[in-house]
């Protein structure tokens, strides 16, 4: 039942050699990978704005320059990246490369920053997509983390399917984003060229104004890099593109920086030029499309209905990202193992069901609040960003290839924005940010805590050789095996005469905590009788417990066998009935008692199944 | 730190000795049994004046007449119930007395409708209660579910930490209603004799109308009726009487019927006297409270807060009387075995838990509300009422004791009475009763197939004998031991030198599915130097899961076991980390194994445990 669901829900398994099938077209990865980047101009002109406003509406056209700035970091973020992809073609981004230039402990705060952040960026991009929806359809307006957490489950199911079919599936959104929001571009500065919309900006470039300070210019750029958000994606998933992977990967990546400048640019263009000032009922966005095509018209709704399914798409960045960071971080040992389990479809199921529960658990924490989550976002990505192109210099004076000087300028200027942009977070909007200085000690705490008990279990676990070749190793005389009993049935028959095979040695154990002793004494009899040649230890408990009186006898048998030199194993007898759900109408003491033995050395646990066939 | 929270929670185990020490005083067990019927004077006088009320104030004088009706119901109850503890004095009630007369569907009907009833008991009890409360504290109407959960959930707490405990808790609430609720009713009628408070009948006994009906009459003698709910409570739990159990019983009933009796009669009297006619503010009974005491005063307010403890307290009855029948019906395999488990304190603690777990459903379906409640709650009363009754008659016939015949006509008068209601719940209210019809046949569709099933599992397990005194068994000529190896550890050193003390023969097993084989060679070349008398078989597999092809080879090995007359046994090595938590650090695989090795016949699952130290 439940595998037929799961099925239903999933699809057929994959055999793991179709994983080569799964991989990505530079076309598919662009819809992937870069939706997350490409939607951020939903809200990275606005971010802007919204900064600048606090010294008036004079102030707005820092835009221009504050937008060019912003450009300058884009394309050094994605030359950086470039290089990254061409360095380091198994991924893992950020991770992979403070890791190796910087020490461990670098690379676990860009990774334990990205772990934390996949989720954000699910969380916001979830929200985001539900405020535009509910924008559309105000009657869902009490709905909105229902709506997020409902986005967010959709996509937790399509990656569970599978990378390929979540890409087939995401593609239509993204390109017709492109395609809609060029139309909008191109059609708003044609319209503005030949006057059909006439210049109305609200302060010309290079008006002075009072409240113009450097700490001003700092709050809007580092609000506006927050559309520089999802540029790492492409370089943690380069095992997913298609052979020749760093290739595909990196022309993914100019392709999408492309089209991520010239949206940032014209939108932030058009706003200066159409004199926007942002409002509560209407993004900036919204004002540009009702600007250009004069009213709420058609043009208008495909350009909102465009937004909000990107921003939904948007989410699904994490899915693809967070799961293989996640692979990278338990390859090393800093994450459990399962993280390393593919599921029947060939996704890493585990990392998928992670990310998706933390998603819904932000968007619970902070009722899809996306303005409160965005600069943690931010700090999130540009920490990462400042270790891994400095990094890269490093890198570069390592190993010392052609041109090494010129590409460790073009990694210094990335790395030297970011950390800015880092210091200005942490100065300026501390009540902000104020959680990621909480969640990181304690992530990364846990991280080195799980890779510590691996390597101890690894050390705990070597084998140790005599005369470095021979495996240390011991022989038993032969083997105890203590039978419990309860009643005396043909499972009772099965176990002893399945102990007899295993055993040199076999004793019978019966617990019995009725305060009439008759019974006791007819099981006595009868077992005595059918097993005379096996000996039958009564037990008698004045608790309810089977386990405690039950062990005291196990250490004597271990006491006994040990001087013998033989091995000790509990056997315990259990019917299987024909449907699952019998299992409730029986004691569930074989369970209990496997868990305690568990706990004992010496010990070993096996049980005898005996099935009912009615 | 679970068992130290629970142990907080529930109190130190007791022994199974302890049991006699928990054993009811009459006093105890008055306050402990009789709350339910004691508290139903709350609404009994209330819902026969409501139902008179339909054919206008003039027929409330037949107040009168139903009330005299229902004392002589109470005493044939009463009496009836007498018998029967003296005669099963076991304990079950309705259920034991049944099945031994009508045999065992009919004995089923009985206690299933009690099990379903005790659940509405505590419901109805319990949202009674807390519309008590919300009467004195008006803030705190909304919460009336979550406050009715409130009382259910520590009432659970106290009885899980036993019988005893609960009583004297208990006893103040119910000694204390008893005494103001007398103290009120002798000072109203000293009122009433002395002039003090007036004649105020709205229609003298004995005036004609033009509605009056029987089915008017009958209407509100089933109405009525509901005050007698919770007098079988007694007669189940005998058991927990101390001895002389059957006459502290019997003498305890006969006490209960006295109050209830003088209560229902004092109530029913002043309602009459006072001419008073309930409305949707107040009850009849804070009506009489307020007349008699002359106003809203403290006299009022202690009668107000004395009504909501018993409510409270009665909701009690139900966590007595349920564990007891679910015993009972376990004990006769009609309930699975586990309501036969005692808890750390004495107590049926899956009964406790199941009669909770009920009892919230029924309070969040229908959100509290008592009145649709009621209805249901007396159908499930008066079924087994009648069925009890009837078969006390039946007894009588069989055992011919002295004045049987006597005896007999007490038992058919309850009977009659019963049975004449039953059927005019089914006639005159089958709007508020139809759940009972459908709910009924379902659970004891559920109580037959759990006896079936054990039934035929007690037929499966019966040993086979030849000659009729020599048990079938099975002689193995050796033992089959598949050991399965993922890394070559000291887990492995471990369970191969394991298996070579349990087994004749022992075969190492290797699942793998890495697509690069390097791996692969290095494990078997590792295996085959350290264990060199070890055969290693390593079997690929392209889908991500070990179970299937594990199953195929298994399935060879048992082939060449049976010829051999060898048992086979499959080892899972295992390591056991120092503190639980570290176990979702590993792999689950060999949970999963185990699982899916116990689906099958013919084998037997071992586990060796490797203990880490650190």
């Amino acid at each position: 039942m439940f595998r037929n669901f799961k099925r239903f829900l999933i699809g057929k398994p994959l055999k793991t050699l179709d994983e080569g099938g799964q991989s990505l077209s530079k076309t598919k990865a662009l819809a992937l990978l870069s939706s997350d980047a490409l939607s951020s101009v939903a809200y990275g002109t606005e971010s802007i704005t919204m900064a600048l406003l606090a010294a008036g509406a004079v102030a707005l056209w820092l835009q221009i320059p504050i937008a060019l700035l912003v450009l300058v970091l884009l394309g050094a973020i994605v030359l950086s990246y470039r290089q990254i992809i061409h360095a380091y073609p198994s991924g893992g981004g950020a991770y992979a490369v403070a890791s190796e230039n910087w020490g461990p402990k670098a690379g676990l705060i860009a990774g334990g920053s990205l772990l934390v952040d996949y989720m954000l960026t699910v969380a916001v991009s979830a929200s985001a997509a539900a405020d535009a929806i509910i924008a559309a359809v105000p009657a869902l307006l009490p709905f909105t983390v229902a709506l997020s957490i409902l986005i967010v489950v959709v996509l937790t199911g399509m990656n569970l399917r599978g990378l390929r079919e979540s890409a087939n599936f995401l593609m239509f959104p993204v390109y017709f984003f492109v395609v809609v929001l060029t139309a909008m571009i191109v059609y708003g500065i044609f319209q503005a060229i030949t006057g059909q919309i006439p210049y109305h900006a609200v302060a010309k470039v290079g008006t002075s104004f009072s409240g113009l300070s450097l700490i001003l210019f700092m709050r809007a750029f580092s609000s506006g890099s927050s559309s520089l958000t999802g540029v790492e994606a492409i370089s943690n998933a380069v095992p997913n593109f298609k052979v020749p992977k760093e290739r595909h990967a990196a022309s993914t990546l100019a392709m999408m920086a492309f089209i991520l400048a010239i949206f940032f640019a014209g939108i932030t263009f058009l706003s200066y030029w159409y004199g926007i000032v942002p409002n509560k009922q209407s993004t900036v966005l919204s004002q540009i499309a009702a600007m250009t095509f004069h009213g709420y018209n058609i043009g208008f709704y495909v350009i909102q209905m465009a937004t909000a399914l990107i921003l939904a798409v948007a989410a699904n960045t994490g899915f693809s990202a967070f799961p293989m960071l996640a692979l990278n971080l338990a390859k090393d040992k800093y994450m459990p193992h399962l993280y390393m389990d593919r599921g029947d479809r060939l996704g890493y199921s585990n990392g998928i069901v992670s990310l998706a529960l933390g998603a819904v658990v932000l968007l619970v924490i902070f009722h899809g609040s996306t303005d409160a989550l965005i600069p943690l976002y931010a700090v999130g990505v540009f920490v990462p960003f400042t270790l891994s192109q400095s990094g890269m210099i490093v890198h570069w004076y390592r190993t010392k290839p052609k041109n090494w000087i010129f590409k460790a300028i073009i990694n210094f200027v990335g790395a030297a924005i970011s950390a800015v942009l880092v210091i200005t977070m942490f100065s300026l909007r501390l009540n902000h940010v104020w959680p990621y200085l909480i969640i990181m000690p304690l992530l990364l705490g846990m991280l080195l805590k799980i890779k510590g008990h691996y390597t101890s279990i690894a050390r705990q676990l070597r084998i140790q050789y005599i005369n470095s070749d021979k495996a240390v190793r011991h022989h038993y005389d032969g083997a105890t095996v203590i039978v419990l009993v309860s009643n005396i049935t043909k499972v009772t028959t099965g176990a002893i005469d399945y102990a007899q095979s295993i055993g040199d040695y076999v004793v019978a154990m019966h617990v019995s905590f009725d305060v009439n002793p008759k019974k006791e004494i007819k099981t006595a009899t009868q077992f005595k009788q059918d097993f005379p040649e096996v000996r039958f230890i009564d037990i008698h408990s004045s608790y309810r417990s089977i386990i405690k009186p039950s062990m005291g006898f196990v250490d004597a048998i271990v006491k006994q066998a040990n001087k013998r030199n033989h091995s000790v194993t509990v056997l315990v007898p259990q019917f299987v009935p024909k449907k699952p759900w019998q299992n409730i109408l029986h004691n569930q003491n074989s369970l209990r008692l496997r868990a305690a033995f568990a706990a004992r050395e010496d010990i070993s646990v096996a049980t005898y199944y005996y099935h009912l066939t009615e």
